[in-house]
């Protein structure tokens, strides 16, 4: 059977054989390893990947007596997560999602659908997900988001996917959520900040346009950013053709971004992303 | 003989119909042709190579006649510009221009080398051409600007461009240039304005960094941009190791730039470019 | 109202001014115009977008007066074409037209899809277009093709769409269709024509792959070039996650090409296209 | 002292683990690590920078007691390696190569330019490098290549870069600098192997061209690709043009793949690289 060894610990000499010599110890075979050290804090960041019969009790003690006590040290199997989807008006995002889980491309489980707009739910309901339909309008943003908590609450999601949901979250939804709300933002960031980024886009005359996957957290637009991709365009796009042309982008960068994610490939450190891809 | 109509008029109907009949009537053959509505401000760009005996002055008198009195029409041929190069101690594209000027690819003369370090001296005199060291150090900025200045107007170029000058240049230095002034900012503009871009690349974790080719006009980095290009970075990118991968892309976004606007497919309109490339 | 006029005719001096001199006694708008110029052949491409109202017949009857009698002229507009598409058994391609289309952002209405295997009927019904499974086995390709065939008639479509259809059609099947039948290969053509592109592009080690949309002519993999892209792998790319990164090019390739050929931006001269995007 | 510990042997349970045992009791820093295994053929690859005093002999006695008896281990030291660059015509590659060799941004240096032409002489000269003028005609193939091994092995280098070199090699010539011979190709292998790949890649309307830098085998345009890079292109290029506009390409290529093999990045394994970059 295969699973997930992530540790990320204090750097210092000796690391890779002490933990290779536990795994040694137990018989596991290391089906694939990264390694990186960053630098200006020296922090070790390790994902390896494992066959073979894990004692998972005595492997993480035995990692913990051998590694640094500041060491985090995580055992991880392959099993599908729980996500649910926030989304606005706009399908291109869903769609992907919604379509790649239906012929099981994604390594999840997509529980719900959550929108402040009606329009998705007949694409929702083609694959069989529900949809919770959560009006903002007539609501304060604190009530609003109250309900959207209570409904996340019902599913205990892995993760919290933004696709393309366009209200800005506050302090207090994002942070119980710390690393595990993913965000699409239809820029390349940090150019173009905030809202209408095509728009701003086409103000400025840019000759390429992108999109960025991150991490949301209490600074809008400024969480660890996962993936980004970008397209060119010219002076004959127009602010909405640059929007038609980036959907294509945005979709396929937080599918991206989300089987990154969703695979365990992605170690958070301060506002940055180790990705071992 | 090749000859270049570029023309920038205020929109209405039967414009190209009306530029047509008079070439035609003149036995020109029309090469290639290229037009561009800016919807915003209605404003009709068209850029027409021709081949064939231009009696010039007739020609453009005739132009005038049928249109706009707006309009802006010129006849342009084909002949190398002047340039001089500004630059500071980064060779990389300092080199890619005199390699191509020394091979006869660069559609222009350069004149000169003007540097405010002497280190790129031995380089520049490799390919026989005069290099000025003016020192801005014990210097006011306005007194080395006026040094530099000095020297500019002793050769008279049609463009200046600035290959990785690392001074900022002052509005009284930039205007009498307006277009005519370019320069290769290393960073995918409107990201990581001014000084440091790696840097700042590196600091916020970017997965894609690139460079902007641009007219510099009054505020900083604000001017209209001609060509961007970007690359893929990841974690393991120092901030040095970006600045190396990122030479690549801007001494040959640099050199694209710049051939666009040696060959006369660009136009700018307010702060963007319509390139006909 | 918007028309579009294409026209392909041999090239000769003064044919804009002709053309644009019926539009304008005509009272139409330029909304935009491309032209070029094919050297080898000396063939001249134009398409221009109109507005204004349309005498059709008086405005086709001038423009051939105006034009060499072998010009091919061509007075269309924007309604949706129809299209019917040819699947096996990989969704991606499907799914990524059939979203498209169900939010109206294909300028085509899909009459059927018609596959020889079964399994993306469920799919397919979720979008209540209808499907016909027309399966391979026990029949030779002559019968098989006979059925394909008398559905596609049973249509009519404009353009017929091989999105991963996984089998060789007959010159016999393919010249009725000629320009209108347009397939997705997974390779970056020419290289890995025929079956397995990936499985050639992992065993040759190279460090890009790509997808390639084109017309389908009697040969494989020989017809017209529409669009290309390509992504990068590495060693660590196995062809099976070759071909699982492929679709995400594929699907976005095919979806651009049809696009193209939708809005009648692609003219077909000899094994090539001009491309007016 | 910087070291690099370079190993490939078969793949068997603990390798890591007995690996940095070894490089532990010799008190040795792990700066950076990558391993990956060929799944196909079950061999090992692993990378190690290191840093600290080495006791070479000892450190690869104990390496080779700990691996299996097919293990080819290497200790490598960061110094610059031996070149010699052979050149035709074009410039752009040895311009690059030179540029960069003058200020050191090449881990190499640059022994000698042979060349078939004299017309590099000059440029050459400028950057104070010998140049070998050997013209190939009136000569046999064997008589010049003859020739061509003799300047090379007055020089001895550690690698032969064919920097645009124009002539294809015998089967005699290549073998004895096996892995060690780079050509950059003008096209995306396999697309467009042999001759003229700008007039076969307009001659079937492509709209990606790229270019491939490898190492050379007996078979022509077949041995182990290092790096790839592409540009797109459109109806508009002539192949002249595609041929102007792939420079660019060819010599970032070029030097991305040599810059990969000096640092010793590449494992060479069948027809394949493995590189850890």
């Amino acid at each position: 059977m295969a699973h997930l060894l992530l540790i990320q610990c204090p750097d210092e000499r000796g690391l890779i054989y002490k933990i290779t010599g536990v795994l040694y110890a137990h018989g596991l075979n290391i089906l694939r390893n990264d390694e990186f050290v960053e630098r200006a804090d020296n922090v070790f960041f390790m994902r390896t990947e494992l066959v073979g019969d894990v004692a998972a009790d005595t492997l993480l003690a035995q990692l913990r007596a051998a590694l640094p006590a500041a060491a985090r040290i995580r055992l991880a199997d392959n099993h599908p997560k729980n996500i649910v989807l926030l989304v606005t008006k706009e399908h291109h995002c869903l769609s992907e999602l919604l379509v790649r889980h239906a012929f099981g491309e994604l390594n999840a489980r997509i529980q719900a659908v959550v929108s402040n707009h009606e329009v998705l739910s007949e694409l929702t309901g083609k694959f069989g997900i529900p949809f919770h339909y959560l009006p903002h309008e007539g609501r304060s943003r604190e009530a609003h988001e109250a309900e959207v908590l209570a409904v996340l609450a019902s599913y205990t999601p892995d993760f919290v996917v933004l696709a393309k949901y366009m209200r800005i979250l506050s302090a207090e939804f994002v942070q119980p959520y710390a690393n595990r709300l993913i965000n699409i933002h239809h820029s390349f960031l940090p150019a173009f900040v905030g809202a209408s980024p095509y728009t701003q886009a086409y103000a400025r005359g840019v000759k390429i346009i992108g999109a960025t996957a991150h991490f949301v957290n209490e600074q809008l637009d400024q969480g660890p950013i996962i993936a980004q991709r970008v397209i060119p365009v010219d002076h004959t796009h127009s602010a909405h053709e640059m929007a038609q042309a980036g959907r294509d982008v945005e979709k396929i960068v937080l599918a991206r971004a989300l089987k990154l994610v969703l695979d365990e490939q992605v170690f958070v450190h301060r506002n940055k992303t180790i990705i071992f891809d």
